[in-house]
């Protein structure tokens, strides 16, 4: 299964916003449907959103109209989504070339883009073969799978393998509050892809790990800095501190494109504030009294000194035997 | 604000399972109607479950009736709270002297239960003072509030007295999930008595502190061991973890009848699973999908290493300076 493809002259993307109730495939037919599905996060993650902006060049070739216009609305529908101007550019570079090459060019993404999630996958199988003694159960935080990528995930992916390999014994996903990714979304890939897991609440993992329940923490990355800092899901540090009391070994797994070695540390990096109303509701029912505010980051940071190894689609940068990114 | 009282002849309650959206006060004329506000929650919390225990059998020798089933029938309505047996029993011993005798014993772990609080939050606070360097900004975890007693709270009657003394700057409190005592009923409890607030998720907690919002962090305890580990709510751990990392004193506030010398260490206690269906959904619908089930565990053990102090009404125990319960 794939996030988004295209098929019989289409992008078709899975709806995420249904998930994990239903699982249904849209076609986008116009330019205004491509910048419509990542305005609403129908299609998100990085990987993914760079190939739906190649997609989305691609169909306004085909399409005819103001292709200069229907690049400039796909650039800025998500503007802090870096892979998404990435897609977006490097197919219009082939405009001149005819829709053909602009479509040749979007598949060329969407291709290396697997081929990358595998290699992810691979190689942080092999590291975490090396680095537990048992087919491990590990944990997992957010979501950082297929549905953020093509397909195969970028955290997810060492997870896949193993489980192909039948090395693997079970995973326990964070349920990732306030959005419930690890709930909705890595609950739904693990139970499609048959991987025995269970849910956890957020805040049990580093309980769990003390407790001899977690082999090894695997997470993904939305940046990484030069010193090996990590900026991730709200959430991640508390499991590195956890991960880090029990010994355990922490991998974070991610493409090059997150590794942003113009940032020095996690310092530099200013993290996002959410709205509170994320926090003060859960289901759409307000379960907070009417008075009460929510201070609600984004993101967190992760120390270098917090992680084993990072690991991308290139190369294992083994944080803890001093290596750099 | 009283959570349980004597009033006009009966036990007087807070239905707590109305809370944060509405405050009702709800008169137990029957036995029955007392053992059904213990079962349905409508009364939480050690120290108000040894009053509700105790009035309760003062409402049983004030009816009449079959007096030694109604005391059989209230220790059993929550098998596993220590302090409701010990309030039985406690009014229990003093029914050959007659009803009156009963009702003055009920009242007098009143009015003890309150004094005890007081006391936890003038030695709290004190210690507050010695520790941080401006008025603090404090995070706290579930609800160890007055809720939870009869007036005041644990964790929260130091909060409380620093605010009393102008002494606060505001409170951080985590949701505390799945069932979410820290957005429901210490966000409600802050908000009546007009203290500076925010909610915040459970996994933030470690973030924000090495982010520098955080000042101090205060806990209740459901058992303090021998050698000074404790027992609380899933997710007391991993703040432990973050105030540790981030060099923040960490207190643990509770009464002297937590403290349980004959278990030596945490690893000597079973922590209760509880449900998983309170994780996999949220406010009545289903979040997971279908195939998922959940691993909940209800209860952490923060080591002593990680702990600054206890503080109960009759002492400070300084851990950070090998002072032992």
């Amino acid at each position: 299964m794939r996030t988004i493809d295209w098929v019989d002259g289409y992008p078709l993307i899975v709806e995420q916003t249904l998930l994990p109730g239903e699982l249904r495939f849209i076609a986008l037919s116009t330019v205004d449907d491509v910048v419509a599905a990542i305005v609403r996060l129908a299609v998100r993650g990085a990987p993914a959103l760079g190939v739906a902006g190649a997609m989305g060049v691609a169909l306004a070739a085909r399409l005819g109209g103001d292709v200069d216009a229907d690049v400039r609305r796909l650039r800025a529908a998500r503007p802090t989504a870096v892979n998404l101007a990435w897609g977006v550019d490097r197919a219009a570079a082939r405009l001149p070339e005819g829709a053909d090459a602009v479509l040749a060019e979007a598949l060329a993404i969407r291709d290396e883009e697997i081929a990358a999630a595998h290699e992810m996958g691979r190689r942080g199988a092999d590291l975490l073969d090396t680095l537990v003694d048992r087919s491990p159960r590990i944990l997992t935080h957010c979501n950082a799978g297929g549905l953020a990528t093509v397909e195969y995930g970028t955290a997810l992916a060492p997870i896949r393998t193993l489980h192909e390999r039948g090395r693997l014994a079970q995973v326990l996903t964070a349920e990732t509050r306030p959005l419930l990714q690890g709930a909705r979304l890595t609950a739904w890939e693990l139970a499609e892809a048959g991987i025995a897991h269970r849910l956890i609440g957020d805040s049990a993992g580093p309980a769990l790990m003390a407790q001899g329940y977690v082999d090894a923490v695997v997470v993904g990355a939305d940046r990484i800095c030069a010193n090996g800092d990590v900026l991730n899901k709200i959430g991640t540090y508390a499991h590195a501190l956890g991960a880090h009391a029990a010994g355990l070994p922490f991998l974070v797994v991610a493409p090059e494109s997150t590794v942003d070695t113009a940032t020095k540390s996690g310092a530099d990096v200013e993290i996002e504030q959410r709205s509170g109303e994320e926090l003060l509701g859960v289901g759409g029912r307000r379960t907070a009294p009417a008075g009460t505010t929510a201070l609600n980051p984004a993101f967190d940071v992760t120390p270098a000194a917090l992680i084993t190894a990072i690991v991308t689609e290139a190369r294992v940068i083994r944080l803890d035997l001093g290596e750099l990114p």
